[in-house]
């Protein structure tokens, strides 16, 4: 693996070349890690609906072309000048919210969003302004900071951890978005009490994520709320105690019927869903935690009186976990059977087939697509 | 005293008959308390812009006829059977945010907002669902729960607290609602932290109760924003470091100057304005904390992304003081000088002259008109 060192790396990626058009296989170099630059070989990566959202060219903040991804495991390829974070051999998580440890956020101690790399980052670009990415002799963009779509890709020394060697990166790899998100808002962010009632609308990855943190933090009543029935039977799996269809409750609407069910209402809701209609109905009661990203140019809307009178609306970015301090955590909670993670996998594709990966996602019965990046 | 127990109270009370009329100073008849009742002989009352919204008409909730107040200072003069919590002649300031301790919104250690007379007490009736008030043959209705705008009022045993006999009441009567709120916002609902950057947008008496909350708690930074010049003088005495008045700002807008004059933007923003264009506007980073009330139909929108990327909408009703517990420790801060509460009298008047004081308001130099109810 040494011979690579400072040298271009000529591998396959998924690139999207246009808003709304396939993934296109093919060969992509990657430029060797520059200073505070780290490059590594994806093994594997997960598909998300944000990556999703780009591609789709729905996203007024998505540039082209792109190389997306930002859910995956690999190993250390090589490290630029001055990167003292991790070393060559590493097995390491990219993370698209960094953590430098010294900016005004990072020492704040109230959020785990890292002003480092932040304006590259939402540019594509590295740090100093550039890509590590070339294909068809042009220059191509990377995303999220993390561009795990790529058999080799370079990230800021900020964005990526190292985890336990022994852990299988094949599932790892998934602590990358979904998992850590709905986890960390319903640990972190929310910090959900022992006896709680919660209510989680939408429940994929994410929001089973949250059930998941709602059970370890000993909510009494974890209601799960989706539109697709074989949702019921993950929801029950991942430790929710009810499950509705918001199709099944007539006339009511779901606020209602909550807080007709539920005396009173709940403490605590999440909106895993991105819809911003659904967010103004989780505004029952207590706190609501945005998770999912909204459409472009939608907003949420209401009363002031509502917060007036006791909801709170809060946020959440990757869970409010921030990545190299906290993430080794999650994977020990995992390796100690605390935390479902290989539960989440319904589909394994190899990079040439990621674009069924995306088909998979819209219909219905897919939680995660593991890519193995492997071999093209 | 003791020849009025059991027996209807003739006395003057300042009655609104109907939306956007005077009020009438008249005679009225308060019946004695019932069960869990208590009657109190109200000696002063401020004047709160919630007030003049219901006054007005323009809240949709307001029911006439009516006898607002909610601010008041009194002596109790009766009380009804089973009543434990206070005794005759207690000194009491009436809570239009009344504390049972017994609900679940009681009991969660999370909210204020005792659910033990919401209803009864939004319909402007006691909890058995009629009125202690008559004039001209006529059932007036109460106003949130306290109705301190009549030299006699009655109000449910969870809706007061006794304070210290040695207080002055004409000054303790503002921690019935003003005062408490701007502080509670600061210190109980935000909570801000030793060194934090604030932003309170509007100056007035709620607006300069937060900077008192925000300089007990040790901010660094406090940021009095107001459209008023006169209220620089006002910021500065109760604490505020900066006073920006958002027209003086050229072409920014006041989230662009925060973000660009105070290091990226403030921790904490209280919106003590009630106008959901600036609420917007505060959103700039960290948590806003909504207190004023908007107007009917007004409502507070935002890409949700905002939330995901840090911020948090929250809101408070009294500061998220419960009343019977706690407000007596504002009473102790008071008397310690580490809370000012009469310098923000600015107007003293008699009950005869109550308009005036609804004027004054409307004039932008008043910050709080006492009502002296002992005479009409």
């Amino acid at each position: 693996m040494s011979s690579t060192i400072g040298k271009t790396i000529t591998c396959k990626a998924a690139i999207a070349w246009a808003p709304s058009e396939p993934l296109s296989i093919e060969e992509v170099e990657v430029a060797p890690p520059k200073a505070h630059e780290v490059r590594i070989k994806i093994l594997y990566t997960g598909c998300c609906h944000t990556d999703a959202y780009t591609i789709s060219g729905k996203d007024p903040e998505g540039n082209f072309p792109v190389i997306c991804g930002h859910e995956g495991g690999g190993i250390v390829e090589s490290i630029g000048e001055s990167v003292t974070t991790v070393k060559v051999g590493d097995h390491v998580i990219p993370l698209y919210t960094a953590e430098c440890q010294k900016c005004k956020f990072c020492i704040s101690g109230r959020t785990n969003l890292c002003s480092s790399v932040r304006t590259t980052q939402g540019m594509g670009l590295m740090p100093d302004g550039t890509t590590r990415f070339r294909a068809r002799g042009k220059d191509i963009l990377h995303y999220m900071g993390t561009s795990t779509f790529s058999q080799y890709t370079v990230v800021a020394d900020v964005s990526l951890v190292a985890i336990d060697k022994s852990v299988s990166l094949d599932k790892a790899c998934l602590l990358g978005c979904g998992i850590t998100t709905g986890y960390g808002a319903a640990v972190k962010t929310v910090k959900v009490e022992n006896g709680s009632v919660c209510a989680i609308f939408g429940a994929g990855c994410v929001g089973l994520s949250v059930i998941q943190g709602c059970v370890l933090n000993g909510a009494k009543t974890i209601i799960a709320i989706d539109t697709n029935d074989t949702k019921r039977s993950w929801a029950d799996m991942f430790g929710a105690t009810h499950f509705v269809n918001p199709i099944d409750i007539g006339n009511k609407s779901i606020d209602e019927y909550l807080v007709d069910s539920f005396d009173g209402g709940v403490d605590y809701a999440f909106d895993c869903t991105g819809n911003v209609g659904v967010m103004e109905q989780a505004l029952i009661w207590g706190k609501l935690c945005v998770i999912g990203v909204a459409a472009a140019g939608q907003k949420l809307s209401f009363k002031p009186f509502l917060v007036v009178t006791g909801r709170q609306v809060v946020g959440t970015a990757f869970g409010g976990i921030k990545g190299r301090s906290e993430l080794p955590d999650l994977v020990q909670l995992w390796q100690n059977g605390q935390l479902k993670v290989s539960e989440y996998i319904t589909h394994e594709r190899k990079l040439a087939q990621i674009n069924e990966a995306f088909e998979a996602m819209e219909s219905g019965n897919c939680i995660r697509t593991v890519i193995d990046m492997r071999t093209a």
